[in-house]
């Protein structure tokens, strides 16, 4: 099936130009740290050494509701699914303040939103794929056609972004309950149990981790002979926004546009990019450590180390966009420091 | 003696009022992680809730040589303080590139540097204080008139940038052979052994590293009866370099003007800072970790988290810098997102 065929990695001959260019730098050898790394890597996803400068970043939040916010597994009500998106539709949210700093563009899309969006522009509902995904430990989230159809719009979306001139895509997501379905994901794609994935999402208490435990374990227990398959698993632990963000990801790996990713939803579609479009993950960034363990554990198989590990809990894509800046910086040092053989 | 008289802290008032628009957020309680705490104590420092957005950063780098490069301690030879002198003056240093990115500006001045600088413009050693520091494990870096003149010119120095317009400042460092002497600060100042404060400086390897460590030591047996004075441990175990930023850091505390601190050599004058001017380190934040274990023990004893910790080892005030879109985003998250209440 072409959907799963691998994605090329950046490549390996940039690369290690990349790092040459890094050891001619008038800087002491590794002095740069991570952000030498880094820099390295953003020079092989564009195949230019020294890398271009990192203007055009672009984020799209990918918003939708979650049976499960109805069982107890948030502190809050899923009526601020659709308020927070009125809220970035206002440019007041946390991302948006973020973006605006950064002048990364941020771009609010409702693909399962349990709410009609009453008065919203056309075009934030546009690829909307249902109003609310299931709820994972009773049922599927999504019908298999609701799958590939959320899958088929973020690729659409990234296609759309990268026309628009994005050098970085980011995706954030905003849904009342979305890291339960984000954690049940990474569980079955890791093959761990929920104990180990699960956390506090917005600031639950000790008796709602419990519960949002069991609720986690519950969905692995009734979806274990189906989650073999990126699509299948989708459908039964996913939802709307998660499909169509992993789409997304990968679609922009296909297209050799690199991702910056965010907290533990960002994550757990990259890893669900990744079992679409194996080696994916190589085109991906981890902006930020989040304080959800699943978050760690999935960015522990990918290989991939966060940029930044603030404490920061909002989604939104505001950890990726808050480290959008260091990224620009690597790119910037590896182009513009001296070199060494200038100097003698 | 009034060089010695504490500092007030930021308002615990103004700290509480921004506390609470912090918790009056449209996130969750927490989400923002460490922004949210770097926002309440930059609105703390400027006396103003929501704070102002944080335009005017400007970064002094103090250059001097140590003696001790003489005596094997670094990598690199010390002609290299001067050639870099250039560099950042060319704008094509690490810090230069960061500061171009981030719109700080950037003095560096010479305090020591064991060269006359032939050429360069006036104003940069217009505060010189000597040609190179003495070889700490034989002689003191400095006389104690030296001393004081250093603190002085880096008092000055506080009031130029202030009198400029900084909203915050950042004190960077060039120097061949600097870790030595901030580490010697910091071992004196803390009671710690040179063992645990000795780290590779620009990358040297286990043989040097051990030959380092045996100078550090012999430093701080040597002076061992005088480091008990702020001035006198600068006298002894110091440089011109490093008694500026002292100076400089006391006077922005003083001034009620915030430091954003860089590595280890920052750090060690942050020490120094705070025991001239007791309390001032409330005014200081960590920018990043270095890899010097002499700024994690640092940091610890002065009550600060980095925001950074990325592994970066360049100096210059590179990593305080690279650090500055944080401090902002943390602002203008507290100044600008909206208002559960007004969502309501």
């Amino acid at each position: 099936m072409s959907r799963y065929e691998a994605v090329s990695a950046p490549s390996e001959v940039v690369r290690a130009a990349a790092a040459e260019r890094l050891a001619g730098l008038a800087t002491p050898p590794g002095a740069l740290g991570r952000l030498g790394d880094l820099a390295v890597w953003i020079a092989a996803t564009q195949s230019m050494v020294p890398p271009a400068p990192v203007t055009h970043v672009r984020t799209v939040i990918f918003a939708g509701d979650h049976g499960v916010s109805d069982h107890g597994v948030s502190a809050f009500p899923k009526a601020i699914t659709p308020a927070m998106v009125r809220t970035f539709l206002m440019g007041k949210a946390g991302v948006s303040v973020l973006a605006a700093q950064h002048g990364v563009s941020v771009r609010v899309l409702d693909l399962g939103v349990d709410d009609d969006l009453e008065g919203v522009a056309p075009e934030v509902t546009r690829f909307k794929v249902r109003r609310g995904s299931g709820a994972i430990h009773l049922e599927d989230a999504l019908t298999t056609d609701e799958t590939l159809q959320a899958i088929a719009a973020g690729e659409t979306i990234a296609a759309e972004e990268i026309a628009a001139g994005a050098q970085l895509l980011i995706s954030g997501d905003m849904g009342i309950g979305n890291t339960t379905p984000a954690a049940a994901l990474i569980a079955a794609s890791l093959s761990l149990p929920a104990m180990e994935v699960t956390g506090r999402g917005t600031g639950i208490d000790e008796s709602a981790l419990a519960h949002k435990m069991a609720v986690v374990q519950q969905a692995l227990d009734r979806t274990r002979e189906r989650t073999g398959d990126p699509i299948d698993t989708l459908t039964a632990l996913g939802s709307a926004d998660l499909a169509a963000a992993a789409g997304f990801m990968a679609a922009a790996a296909r297209a050799g546009v690199p991702v910056l990713l965010d907290g533990v939803i960002s994550v757990a579609a990259a890893v669900m990019a990744d079992r679409l479009a194996p080696g994916a993950a190589a085109w991906f960034a981890a902006g930020h450590r989040s304080t959800e363990p699943a978050q760690t554990l999935a960015l522990d198989k990918l290989g991939l180390e966060p940029i930044l590990d603030v404490g920061m809990r909002l989604g939104e894509g505001s950890g990726a966009v808050a480290a959008v800046p260091l990224v620009r910086s690597a790119a910037l040092l590896l182009s513009d420091v001296a070199l060494l053989a200038d100097l003698m």
